[in-house]
Order: structure tokens, then sequence, then C-alpha cells
């Protein structure tokens, strides 16, 4: 369908007018304001460093890896001044070993507004200090860190001064189930000792990266499945570990960041550096993951809004008029501006359902929240994104556009913190439990139906289309 | 994927207790018990005698346009002894013509919680006097009809002694676009004579209908396309009125309520029966049709929860073991109970999302999230009722499950109130009104990128995956 | 996208000239002759007839599974006189007891093709004796069929002059799984005792209906899953037997043909109507499923061309012009337009395919492609009819069009036969089977790289983005 | 769905076994022999052969489109002492300058499944010298060159010695429509002066690279707009060329073939070297274009077979259990694996549906089943590929697979020669002719339907579910 009604300009409202009526109530004045500032920051200062920092990093595989160009730490500064530093610390979750609180104030549903917009470029959540695997890690060493842990490893990460990695995934084994983990951690007097591999040991490119949060199994045959992994910090140099190589997204490296593939060769590390003790490992992987999930999927709505913004940009560009008609004019394009915008909004909703779950419960209570936000922000990103590479045609899969790195980051989403299928199936599972209810309230129904067809005297028309017919001559006649 | 491990049992809580975090502080404690009396009596009462009153109607075509099974009034009762009667009428906006506040008290969010219990049974809009057309006519009368329009059909209406039609639709022309109306209103000193015809006049058939409410042109000349239209009160025994045929949808009559074909011939109806005075037509439908979409919408949600239990219930169905698994230990159906669990969730949250803008703005003002709820739920609604009908095979399409009948009635939401694609196309309309900015704001940021380039020295390199390569010889060395 | 450019006007060449060049070659002159004949006979003929045999028959249930309208027999005498008869009798493969060749002289994917004509129409399958389930029922009595048999069944079925029924599915039971068939053939004396229920037993509603085939179970403790049915003839006049009600399918009765639910009382049915003995019926059933699923999925392709022939008439209806253009000229429709014809044309290809192989091999080497052929069809039709509905409003879903009913027919075939979901099982397994072999491929294939890149120098750089990065200071250096 | 009996093994035979049945008669004893010779040179060599080549060409950006491996010259050598050379030209169509059949004796459709295998392996089109844009350009050279022009360039072209660029596409214009080409062609003496940009220059980055067949304007206000255009050879060496950068495709440079951007500045080309002269740059495009999306589509085909493979290998591989369960059992991954071989198989259908319309007819006449296959296949491709990675999880998006890069060129297919939407558009528009023949056919058969109402006496009941009831009192009565 399209009219032929010429389209009124209308500007884009700032990110504080442009939250959903059913969200307002649970964003305070601060968190509003910080909103505004940080849009200006991240569309003004981050979007147009993207290129520039990728530039920096240079054309040669090693020297990408080893790169830290100056303009992130010019970023960081600006931020810090904005007061745009470590949003993500949940208020009211976030205590350090003796107790003061030091987040930044926002609840989680705040905070994934303020992810939504970090999500549009690639650098802003590493300039703000908002960048994954370091605030899941911040949040571990906060939760569950020794004084000692802390003031070793999580002061300097929330001054940004080092960066962390989190080694959890290995290769050959299907790693979507945790107790497959198979990376062994062996005492010896005072020391683990860490023998395996690990990949997609992302964060451990960079070259300020200075700890790896490893998990491995401490106490493989322990009959519970859940209390035979540990989390243990090990410092960067320890020796004993190599990034074998570096794994690619498409064909993306992801530089100076990264994906490691590392191997672990008797690797030492002192038991002070065990995390909440040994066999609690799974314990806080668990914890670590729910808020996570939440900034990813937010993240991801801001890709898909800055996707959709190049879309309905290209479908205004005058430059472009195939058969002589800008390209929103052409209706399959305008329908799919549509389904983006009306998809888009959908994934903001599942997503602030579930971090409000989380804000006023917790992670376990919204498990279903976060494995809906988790399965549904990707499809519609990619959806998204796609759309707009076919509206660009060459430029959509080239550097020329932000659009294929980002198709490729979403892609990855589907597969990130275990693949859709898995869960779809925990979905599945949960809504199965209502199975037998359901079957016994339909067969009560059906007995209800049945007296009251009785008593309204229509038993025998009941779900009959027709026709008591005997066809056998009179038999029952 | 499917995992082996055996399902727990679950009860399914009550609605008071399912509302979504993100909701609950937008529903009051009255309007809680309510959902839970309402969940109560049409599971327990109305569900049950959705197949008995089909059956009361009979097989034979005419009869079943001139029926009034007695269950209705039974239940009628019932309703109104529970305290659940007219539960759509909107808190604060539903006054007679003296001003008298006559809601029930529920927001249109509230009563949309309540819409999605009324939309799993046939008869429970009718039995609590919340069925459309009544409804959006009821809205109409109290906010625009005089004192003796009210006496006459809105007192009644209120109470479920009378019911009520609806007339815009017409044959052979794209009815979408409102101007298109063709019904002609002639005046004739105190009367309206009216010629036309109309279809999908919905309600039409229940020989309780008593007025019309009819949409034509009493001023076809009028420069301004939205002032040509005239909404009219016409009573059902006016002589000129004929009611040709009864529309079926898929194979259904939705009789005794049904979808009339009706073609006026010198209808003379008092001027008296105008509503609002001559040119208003088009004012009046505008405000008719926002939570007349909402309501819709909410009951879309509430029958795909029905045919969401159906599949459960089957998957649970010790009888039904494909191959010895049970249904919900499949894969490809766990992933559907999934899913369907998903998009239901996400489909609950776009209506709310409409709802609530509402009822703290107005409809107009919702117009984008009207839309969004209006594509959205129809598409999920028929997507999980295929999937539950594909689950029960042979039962499924046929009338041993409700499901059938609801996916006629799904599909049919598709094209109620204007097909999908011209929501879609207005949804691409309004988004791409930011369409200059966007195109603006990417040049404005590209330029940002350029003078950061020069700045980190980078020009050269930005967006060049190489290679100034000159092939000619020595033309630029 | 849409192009402004006008639209030339431009015929629907007749069949023959229809036929795909790939297909062309398979086709003899006197195919093409029949097709092109048999295409004016079903679309001036029996197209026109439909809606009015449905009149014929009436608006009373009981009435219409008793009506045999005249002009059935009209229109199949004229079939007789075009040479339109028995036209599915495949060549080569329908002889009688005595071996006499009584087939129409076409191949499968001739008669294939023939069968996309007759599934435009509702009755011309019937006028032509080419209707379900006749066509496969005279299959099984010409290939097994005693000479008593055929001369009492075999004979007035090709002549047109009675019809049959096939009573194999059942209710309560996973039916997909034709080991589960319940209904107990017991031996008694000379005859069998036949106890249990049918249902989905489609033409069981004519009155015309002379013979069931029926499948039970003969030997239910076989330890040979596949030997314990066997399939026997009742005359529709044996005692014992009541048509308990027919089944609707999306509210359409399908009468006077129709789904029976039938159940059996002592029904006492002579030994020397066991079709090829006891114990035979599993071979029977599986014989008779492969042509005939070719037949529905011919027809279905026939359907949804009608499908795009009521869409591309309404796109260019003048009368219809949503915002002043043609629905033509709406991006949205002319794309809908092109899929269509795209799947359309991908069906055809996928049926034919199946067909060629079932002539020149046999059903059973065809299964892949049969599958194949299943699966596919009904879902393009699904999608064909679904947009044709959406083009034409509430025409679409009400009886102005063929539109509704041809969906609902359409919805069934994905039951029909076994679901979608058995049949990808299937084909899932046939692929499977090559899973080990792809693994030893790729293992391989492997293991040839890392020989190459030794050879030609690059072992340490094979699959490696970067980066043999030791982090722990001297460890290995 | 899933089944617990046990999946037997199978082996994958050779190519010329798997021809389906209904193109078997198109393939000649020596296309079926070449097939399977080809199938193992491209499964034993040039697949392992794939990631060393991609090592060989190094790390380091202008190393990689510098590069030129040795391992490409040994693998030629194979293929040419193996037969397996210049396969791609047309039987029958490909003849020198001096009329001389150069051509390799296969047909379209013998190719196209030649095709199919290349398509799995990167190198494997230019080691048989069988790589876009080569063929197309040989194909142009062959057929519209001069014998001085083949002399230059289609002799070393034949013989593998230097490689060719296709420069047509432009940036910052709507380049699907090819009347806005914009690279100025001005006359000069003996020399055409060129001046303008263009990009994806396929095969520009090669060193080995050594003419240009560049579309311009040499008529830019000629009336004809398809006349306005020429096609010039370009030799790489001239000066005034300069690559400016090369594109990537989703992170890939697909080095060193490559897509480079070029600027043109006043670039003199001597007139001889323009093929059929002035003003037939769009004739020979459109030539160009046909049997060239062939193969494409075939080498998509392929790459979908390959991706097939490499998921049924992951569903069997004994070391991926997730849930104690081999992948193939888990019901979701089993339906994808049975989806994947239904539509490859009908996207090959597509595909060689229209390469026989070319061998019999010529690309003109097979347009639409051109169009078809060019939409067709991508999208699945993309479906299976998709598919393919979520099965392998961080292996399917990394360098660890053929995947992702199988994903990237995939999707790039949907925009090559012009995206989808103009196709679809195109096809759309094909379609539309005939709506008027449909509007009127349907409306002569209604006509019919009321004669034949009328002759069988039910014209008061024609597509009435009922009802003439009149409301209104007295009026008709």
């Amino acid at each position: 369908m399209a009219s032929n009604r010429p389209i009124k300009d209308s500007p884009i409202p700032p990110a504080s007018e442009r939250i959903p009526t059913l969200i307002l109530p649970l964003v305070g004045d601060k968190a509003k304001r910080t909103l505004d500032v940080l849009e200006r920051f991240v569309e003004d200062e981050c979007i147009p460093s993207d290129p520039v920092f990728d530039s920096l990093l240079g054309r040669n595989t090693i020297e990408r890896f080893s790169a830290h160009p100056k303009i992130i730490e010019d970023l960081k500064s600006k931020a810090k001044s904005l007061g745009l530093w470590n949003l993500f610390a949940p208020k009211g979750h976030f205590h350090d070993a003796h107790g003061k609180d030091i987040s930044a104030g926002y609840s989680n549903i705040e905070y994934g507004l303020m992810a939504e917009i970090l999500g549009k470029s690639a650098i802003a959540p590493e300039v703000t200090n908002c960048a994954a695997p370091d605030t899941g890690n911040m949040e571990v060493l906060a939760k569950y860190g020794t004084a000692e842990q802390q003031a070793r490893w999580l002061k300097p990460l929330l001054d940004g001064k080092i960066r962390s990695a989190f080694l959890m995934t290995e290769p050959d084994v299907a790693s979507s189930d945790a107790t497959n983990i198979g990376l062994q951690m062996t005492r010896d007097g005072d020391y683990w000792v860490l023998n395996g591999a690990k990949w997609w040991s992302s964060g451990a490119g960079d070259p300020r990266c200075e700890v790896y949060l490893v998990v491995g199994k401490t106490d493989p045959h322990n009959p519970d499945p859940y209390r035979q992994q540990s989390l243990i910090l090990v410092p960067a140099d320890t020796p004993g570990m190599t990034v074998d190589r570096m794994l690619s997204v498409f064909g993306y490296d992801d530089a100076p960041h990264g994906h490691g593939h590392i191997t672990f060769e008797n690797v030492r590390v002192h038991a002070s550096n065990m995390v909440l003790g040994p066999g609690r490992g799974f314990e806080i992987m668990q914890g670590r993951l729910g808020p996570g999930r939440i900034h990813h999927a937010m993240r991801s709505v801001g890709a898909a809004e800055r996707a959709l913004e190049y879309l309905i940009a290209r479908a205004a560009d005058p430059r472009k008029k195939p058969f002589g008609t800008l390209l929103r004019d052409h209706g399959v394009i305008s329908e799919r501006i549509a389904k983006s915008r009306l998809n888009i909004d959908a994934a903001r909703l599942i997503v602030c359902s579930a971090a409000v779950k989380i804000d006023q419960m917790n992670a376990k209570e919204a498990l279903k929240e976060i494995a809906e936000a988790k399965v549904f922000v990707p499809k519609v990103l990619g959806e998204v994104v796609d759309w707009a590479i076919q509206a660009y045609g060459g430029a959509g899969v080239s550097q020329d556009t932000p659009l294929a790195s980002m198709w490729a980051g979403g892609r990855t989403m589907r597969l990130v913190d275990g693949p859709d299928e898995i869960h779809l199936l925990q979905l599945g599972r949960a809504e199965n439990k209502k199975g037998n209810a359901a079957l016994a309230k339909i067969k009560s129904q059906k007995s209800k139906t049945e007296q009251l067809a009785a008593a309204y005297g229509v038993s025998d028309k009941l779900e009959k289309l027709a026709l008591n017919r005997v066809r056998g001559s009179s038999a029952k006649l």
C-alpha cells in the first residue's frame, strides 16, 4: 500500500521523551536527565569516533591486538566529566566488601534504557566503563570478592584502568550445558593448577586485560553436578597460558578486545584467588548472567534503533530514487519500516518486563522473562538490520555503513550465553508444567458442558454437525 | 532440543497473580478481585456453555438467526449478580447526557485484562454486556447522545435488554478509506432518507437488535472530505431496510449475531435521530475506534491463551504418544509452545502499552500504539491457534475443539477495522517523518568523523580496507 | 518497489502452452490435447457450476447429506462425451483381474497436470470420475481385487454409478502411526466381525456411497506390527454401522461427500470381501498412498493458481483503488503476486519431480520426493490463498469468493495422510543416514588440509586469525 | 517429532547418481562422467586447499591483494589434466571471431550441475577457469569481440593466464536501474576519455587482472535510454585509474580477487577497444546476465548442499550430545535438516528450469525463470547456512568452519545483479499483465453461474447463507 500524500518532517525527540508510557513511572528524574546527556554524548561523540577508532587500530592483525588508541582515553575523560561512568552498577545491589554502596544509583530498568543508547555505538560501552565482560566481572567481584581481591582488581576496573576477561566456554564440548566444563583445577599446596582450553574468551585480546575469571572443575566427581565447578581469578601474566589465536566473527576480528582461544598448561594460581571457595562456580555463573542478558538485550534494541534510523534515512535520501520515487514511497520498504518500528517497540517492552522483575524480585524469579528477551531481541535486531542492508545495497554489506558489523554482532547474540534453542527448551518446559492442569481443566469443562446440555435438552445435538444416520437397513430402526 | 528430565506439574495461578510485573502498578485492588471472579465465571460457566449455546441454535439457517436461547439470559443473571456487568465502560469517560458517571469504574488497562479473559469464551462478552458492537455503540450514545436518544437506546443497552448494530462498511468500495462511504442521506422535511447498501453489519442478525448506527453521506460535495459523513440512529423496524443475506466467515455463520448484508431503499429516519448533527460522522467514528481496538486485541490475547492451553493439554495427553513419546517431549512441539508463550507475552505488553496511553492521554495520542497492537496481536493469535490445530490433527479443524472457529475469528481480525496493510502504511508514514532528521544526523556524524580522523591523523585510512593502488603505471606516482 | 510504467495486457495461454520446459518432453500429444479440452470444461462448465451445486444442496444439514443434485449427472455426461473420464487411471499400471488394461492412457506426470486443472473446481474431480477417495479405492480394487470384487464394485465405480469411502483414521489414537489402528476384526465362521470406530471417513456422507474399504486389525498379536492389519470391503448397508455424525472443516460440512464419524457394532462381513487376505492391510495402504498424494498435491497447485488468478484480478479491478491507485500498483501487493508465481512454479516442479519418479520407478523409490511434495505444496497454497483473501477483505473470508473454502481445504492438507511433522521427520531421518559419511568426509578433508598446509609451509597460520601471544612472561619463550 | 529407532548409515552416492529424475534425460553421458571426476577433484583437492590458500595470502591487507599463491597454479594444472577446464563455455553458443566452436561441449543445464559442485569450494571456480567475472567476460568477448580483441584478451583468459574485471556498478546512484549509469565516455580523436567512478568492481583486486570491461555513457542525451551506454575494454595499466580502496563483505576482503572502488580521471582508451560499437552497451549487459545468474544460482545450490553436509555431520557428531542425545535426535534440528533437503531440492529444480529454457530457447525467453531462480536460491542458501551455523555455535560464526563466509557470500547474492525486490517487481509486473484477462474470466464465470442457477431453479439461493429477512414491519410484505 502506498499513499501519495507528502510526508511531513518531524524531529527525533530526546531520549527522556521517548520512554514508553508503560515504563515511565519506573524512571526517576535523575535517570531521565542522564539519558539525555548520555544520548548526546553517544550520538555526538562516540558514534563519530567509531570509525576513527577502527582506523587507529591499523590493518595488521598483530598490531590490532596490541593497540590502545588514545581516542578511547579522551572519550573516557569526557564521559567521567559528564557523570556517565559505571552506569550499570545497580542501585541497592552493588556494595564493596565493607558493605559500602558503590553503585551508580540506577535501577536495572533505568540502566536498561541507558544500555539501549550505548548499544548504538561500538565504543560507547567501553568509554563509559559499561562494557562486557567487565560489567559482569565487576558484579562478581563486588558481590563475592574478598577485600583483597577487590582492592587488586575491582578498584582498577571501576576506575577503567584495566580490563578483564571471563573464561567459561570450551571448544569440543556442548558448552550450552555448564556441567560439561572440562578445564581441570587440581590442588597443589597453596595453589590450584589449571590445565585445559577455553575459547570465546572475550576481552582476552586487549593488551590492558589484567585478570581472567576462569571457570573450571575442582571436584569432577561430586555427585551434585552443580557443585563440581569453581571460579578463580588468574592474573593475565601467569605463566602457562597461551592466547593461541583469536576467533573471527564472520570476517570481523573485534580487535583489540577480541575472542581468544587460550590453552592452559600447568597454570599455577594461588588459592587466595578462588572466589567464594571451591564448588561455588555454578552459583556465581548463574548470578552473573541475569542482568548481563538484560544489558546485551537492551544494547541490541539500541542497535536495532540505529539500523532503523539508517533505513529511514536511506528511504528519505533524494539521491536514491529507483524508478523516480523515494524509497519510502515504495510500499515494500515502507512496510518494512513499519514492522521494524513495531517489533523494536515490542522488543523493548519484553526486555523492560524482565528488568523490572529483576528490580522488584531477582534474576531467578525473572528466568522466564529473561529467556523471552534473550530469544526475541536478536531476532528483531537481525531482521531490522537485514532490511536496512537490503535498502543500502552494496553500501550495506561493506564498511561504508555500520550495518554489516551490526548484523554480525546481532547474529552472534543468538548463540552467546546459550543458543536460542536452549532457552526455548527451558521456556517450553516451564510452560509444559501447566500441561496436566490444562488437561484437567478442559476435561472438567467438557463434563460441565455435558451436564448443561442435558439440563437444556440438547445432549443429542452436542458437537454434532448432523445426522445419526444408520446406513444398514433396519438394524437399529 | 529436548531434555529427558521429567517435567514437574504446576497449577495455573489465578488471573490476579499472572499480571505482568510491568503492568501491576496500574491495576487497582478492585480490578484484581474482579479479574479473579471473572476468570472463574468464564472458565466454569461460560466456556462450558459455549457448545450448548450453539446446539440450542439448531442447524437450520433461518432458525439460527431467530433464536435466543435461554442459557444467555441465565448467564446474564449470574454475571449481574457477580458484579460482572458493563465492565468495559471506562472510568472517568462514561457519563450520561446529564453528566452522571455511569462507568463500571475500571481504567482501559484494567478492563483490558478483563477483556483478555472474556476472549476465551464465545458468549462471555455478551453475557457480561461487554460485546461488540454494543460496547462501542454505548460509548457513542453516552458521549454524544441526546437525553432522548439515551433514554430510548442507551438505557436498555446498558441493561442488556436490546442489542444494536454498527453499519459502516459497504460492498464494492475500498472501505478501508472512510471517505469512500457511499450510502446517501438526503434531507426531506423532518426526515433523512437513506439509500444504499451496507455489509458486515455485525449484530444485525440478532432478533433482539433494535437499533442500527448507520454512517452515510449527508454532504457529498463538502470540500472537506471528513465533513461529508453523518451518523444516524435507525430503529431496526424502519420500513425500507432488507437484511438481504448473512455473510459467512469461512464456514461459520456466527449466528444469531451474524454479519448482515443490508439494503436501504428510501428509509425515512426522523432528524432527531442524527447524532451530534450533520457532518460529524467521521469524528464519531474516530472516537469510537480506539478503545474498541484495544478490546478486540485483548480478547484475541485471551483466545491465544486458550489455544495455548489446548496445545499444552494435548502435549501432556497420555493417550497421544506418537512413537511412544508424549507430544511435549517432541522438540518441535515444545519449541512451538515456548514461542507461543513468548509471543503472547509480547502481544499483551503491546496492547497494554496502548491501553495505558489511552488512559493517561487519549486515543488520538495513542495512534501508533493502537496500530501496533492491531497488527501484532492477530498475527500471534493466528500462529498459536495454527500450532494448536496441528497438534490436534483432525480434532483441530473440526467442531471437536474451539480451535477452528477461533482461527476463523482471528483471521478476520486482520481485516476488521481496516486491513493490516493500512495500519502498517500509517505506521510507516509516521516513522518516515523522522527520515530527514535521521539523514541530517548521519551526515553530521560523518562530518564529525572526518574532523576526528584528521585530528587523530588517520584521514587516509578511514573506511578503507586497503590500498590506494594505482594500477596505471606511473600516472599518479 | 513500484514502477509507474503502465502494465500491458496479456492473455492467459492454454494449458498445453503453459507446461514448464523441463516437463514438456514427458507430456505426449494426446495428453496435451486432453489438457486443453479439460481446461475449457473446468473453466467454462465446472467452476460456474460450483456455487449452483452448493445452492442445490440446500441449507438444512440432513437435506445436504441426502441430496444428489442433477447438475452432477449432467456434467458427468458432458465429461464422458469429451473423453474426460477416469483420467487418473495410470498407463501401464491399471489392469482388471483378467489382466486387461483398463487405464485412461496417461502417465502420472500427465495426469498430474490434469489434476492441477481439476483442482480449480470443487466438483470437477467428481464429474470426471477422478475424485478421492474413489480413485485410490479403484486402484486398490484394480490391483488387488478378485474378479468378483471387481465386478461388484470396481465396474460401477469406473462407470461413476456408485461412490466409495476409505475408512482408516480413528479417533483417540495417534493415527499418524498406522500400527495404532484399533478397529477389531474377529473371525466367526465365514464372516469377519467388526467392532470399533472410524472418523474422517471421507465420502461416507454421500447417499450414493455403496462400499467402505475398512482397515482394521485381524491379528493384533502378530510380532510383525505391519502384518496385523487387514482391509475388507463392507457394503454400506451392512447392519451395525452408524454414521454418528459428520465432522466440519472450519465450519464447512463438505456435503454431501462429508467426513463421517462411524461406529461399528458387531458388523458381520463375509470373508470373501477381504482384499488380498488377512495381514495384507498395511501393504495395501502403502501402495494406495503414493499416487494419491501426487493427485492431492497437484490439485492444490491448481487451487493455488486459481487463488492467484483471483488475486491478480482484484489487483487489476478499477473499482478497488485505495488511495487512488490500483492494488497492483501498491508494492506490497505486487510483491505478493510475484512470490505467489514463484512459489507455485516451485511447487509444481516439486510434485512433477515425484510424479516422474513414480512413472519411471515406483512410489516406494519416490518416497523422498512424495514427502517433499506433501510438505511443500500445502504451505504454498495456504500462503497464496491467504494473500488473496487479504486483498479481497470481507469478500475474501465470506461466501462471495471461493477463497475461504479453498483455504480451509488447503489447511487440512497439512494434516491429511499424516501431519507435515511426520513427513519432515522421515525426510530428516533419510538425510541423517548420510551423517556419518559427511562427518568422515569433513574429517578427511581437514586432514588433507593439514597435509597441504605442511607442504606449502603454512601449518602455523592455518585457521588462525592471529597471534600466538604468550601472555605469561617468559613461560614459553 | 522424534523417533527413537536408530538411524542406519548410508553413503553419499556420486554426483551422476544424484541427478533428479526430472533432469536426467537432459544430461549426456559425457557430462555425467565429468560430473563425477569434477566432484572428486573438488571434494578431494579444492576444498582441502581452501584454507591453505587463505593462509598463503597472509594477514596483511596489502599483501593479500598482491599475492598469487602457487597452490592455484598447481590446482589449475590438475584441473586441465582432468579435462575440467572452461566447463562453462556453452555448447553451440561459443565461437570465436572466425566462427570456430571453442566451447567445452556442455549445455547450460549440464554445466549448471557442474557449477553446483564448483560452488562447494572457494577456489574451485578459479582453478577450473570457471570463475566470475571471467566467464561472463569471456562470453562477451567470444560473442561480440573482434579478432584482435579476442587475440589480446580472450585467448589468455581461456588459457587462464590473466584475469579480468567487469565494471558496471557505481556509487551514489540507484544502480539497479541501468539507465542511471554515470561514468562519462567522451570521444577525443581515436580515443574515448573516461571520467567517473565504479565500485563493486569484482576481480579488480587480483594482481593478474589485465583487462576491465567498463560500462559508461557515450551518448547521455539519446532519447532511447537503452542506447546511451557503451562497453569498452580498458587495459588494467591504463593511466588515470586508481583502485582507491577495496570493499569488505561482512568483514571479509575476498582477497586477492576483491571488490574495488575505482576512480577514473581522464582515462584514455583507444576506440578500437569499444565492443560492438557505441550505444550497444545495454544490449551486451543483457546478454551477459542470463547464464551468469544461472551459474551464480547453481553455485549457491552447491554451497547450500555443503552447508547441509556440515549440518548433518554435526548432528551425527558423538562429541556433541546436549542432554545426552545426538543433535540429530533433537526434533528441532532434525526438522531443519528435512526442510533444508526439501528447499535445496526445490531450488535446484527452479534453476534447472531456467537453464533448460535458456538451452532450448534463449535467456530473454527465460526471464521469468531466471528471476525466480535469482530470488529463490539465495533465500534457501541463507536459511540452510544459518541453521548450520546455529548447530555449530561458536565454530559456526568463526573461521573454524566455512559457514560464516558462505553466509556472507550468500547474503550478498540477494543484492548482486539487482536486489531481490527489483526481480520480484518484474515478476509481479509480468504476472499482472494477465490481470484483466483474469478479471474478465471471473466475471464471465459469474455470469455463467447466474444462468445455471436460473436453469436449475436456485437463483434466489445463490451465495446466500440466509435469509431475506425484512426487518421493517410490513414494508415489503
